[in-house]
C-alpha cells in the first residue's frame, strides 16, 4: 500500500489532474470505475491503477496501488471515483485522422464538462473527430475526461495542435468550414453534410473568435426565443442533422 | 449600503441559494448580469437587486443594495456574478400549461446544468415545457437557473408536482409518453411528434425510473460506439427532431 503523499507518483498523479495535463509517463488520469471499464474496452494501455482502501475488496487487474482513503480522497478531484483513479495511455492521432468526415473544432471552450459531452456526442453521431483549439481546455482535464464517457479512448482528437497546421488540412484537404452563428441566413439543415466538413463550436460567453469565424461559412441551428445555446447542446444538434442525411 | 452579514434579506437569499429554492417572498435567486438582463426583457418581477461595491458605479434600476464586496463574494454561489444578484419573481403555471405540445419530463437530473440547459433547449426547439419531477434539483437552483439563461423566466414548468397529478394530465390530455431508451427498437426520426407529447429524460447514473419507463413507448436516440448521451444533449436532440417535423 502507498501511504506517502510524497510518493513521486502520487505527487505526478496529483500535478497532472490539478493542471488537466499528462503524467510524465504519457498517461491520462481517468478517476471513476466507469471510466476504467471503459479504458479497459477500449482496448486502452493502463499504466497504473490507484484503489483506495474500500476498493481493494474487489478483483483488480495487476499493477494496482492501494492508498489510504484519506490520501485516495486528497488525490481524487471529484467523490464520484469509486475508489478508482486509472492510469490510461490517450491514443495518439494527427489532423490526417481527424478530418475524415464532419470534425468539430472546439474554439475556446471552457466548461470541461462541455467539451467532454461534445466529445461523447461526436463519437456517438458518427462524426470523425475533434480538434481542441489552444484556446479551450485540455481533453486530459479530469472533468472533461469523465464527460466524455470514455469517447476520449476511442474517437480520433488533436490537442493544441498549431492553427496554421489546421487551417492547412482544411485546405488540402477541401473540408467545407461552417461556424455555428445566432444570425446566420443558412439553416444548419440546408447544408450538405454528406462532404468532408468541420464545425467551429465557440464558448458560450463569447462565441466563436474571428480568427475562425471570418474563414468559415455561418449556419443558423433553427431556435427560437433563445439567444444561444449551451455549446453542447449546439455541436449534438448539428451533429446529429449531419448523421441524419448520411 | 448593506454591510452586516446578518441582515434579514440576506440571510434569506443565501438560505435560498444554498438549498436552491425560493426565498421567503417567492423569488428565485438570479446571479449575474446576463440573467438580469433576460429578467427585464422576459418582464420578470424583480424584488430587488444586490450589486457589489464594484458594481455599484453602473446605472440601476430601483432596489438596488449596494454591498462591501467581501460581503457580497459570501452571498454569491459563483466567481461570475459580475456583481449583480437579482431577486426574479418566477412565473406560476399549472400542469395545463406545460402538455400543450412537445414536454420534458426530468426524471432524477441531479446536475443543475444539464436541467438548466434542457429548460433552454425546450425554449429554443419549441417546446411547450418541462416538468421538474420530484427526484429532479429543483430549478430554483442558481446553478440551473444560470444554465437555462432565462428560460426560466419565460418557458411554462412545474416544479415537484404529485407524480399521480401529472399522470393523470397525461391520460386526460391523450399525452403520448416516450422515454429514452439505449436498447429500444425505435428510433425519434419514427415518432410523430406533431401529436402531443412527453419525453421522459433519465439521469446518466441510473437512466429512467422504473416508475416512469413502463409507463412510456421505449424509443432510441440513433448513436454508435457509446453506452448514453449526457442528458441535455438527448433531449435536445430530441426536441431538435420534433421541432424539425414540424
Amino acid at each position: 500500500m502507498l501511504t506517502s503523499s510524497r510518493n513521486p507518483l502520487l505527487k505526478d498523479i496529483r500535478r497532472a489532474a490539478g493542471r488537466g495535463i499528462l503524467t510524465e509517463d504519457g498517461y491520462a488520469v481517468a478517476e471513476g470505475l466507469h471510466l476504467f471499464e471503459e479504458a479497459i474496452s477500449s482496448r486502452a494501455e493502463i499504466g497504473a491503477v490507484l484503489i483506495s482502501e474500500e476498493a481493494a475488496e474487489r478483483d483488480w487487474p495487476t499493477h494496482v496501488y492501494a492508498l489510504p482513503n484519506a490520501l485516495f480522497r486528497e488525490i481524487a478531484t471529484t467523490e464520484t471515483t469509486q475508489g478508482v483513479i486509472a492510469l490510461v495511455r490517450p491514443r495518439v492521432f494527427t489532423l490526417a485522422d481527424v478530418f475524415t468526415g464532419t470534425t468539430v473544432l472546439l474554439d475556446g471552450i471552457q466548461d470541461p464538462g462541455n467539451a467532454g459531452a461534445i466529445v461523447r456526442a461526436t463519437e456517438a453521431f458518427g462524426g470523425a473527430g475533434v480538434v481542441f483549439l489552444k484556446t479551450t481546455v485540455s481533453p486530459f482535464n479530469p472533468k472533461c475526461l469523465r464527460a466524455s464517457a470514455g469517447s476520449l479512448f476511442r474517437l480520433p482528437f488533436v490537442n493544441h495542435p498549431d492553427p496554421l497546421d489546421v487551417k492547412r488540412a482544411i485546405v488540402s484537404r477541401e473540408v467545407a468550414l461552417y461556424s455555428a452563428m445566432p444570425h446566420a441566413t443558412d439553416s444548419i439543415d440546408q447544408v450538405d453534410w454528406s462532404k468532408p466538413s468541420a464545425i467551429v463550436i465557440g464558448s458560450e460567453g463569447r462565441g466563436v473568435s474571428t480568427e475562425w469565424s471570418a474563414q468559415a461559412t455561418h449556419v443558423r441551428i433553427p431556435t427560437t426565443g433563445v439567444e444561444s445555446l449551451n455549446a453542447a447542446v449546439a455541436a449534438a444538434v448539428i451533429l446529429y442533422e449531419a448523421r441524419r442525411q448520411r
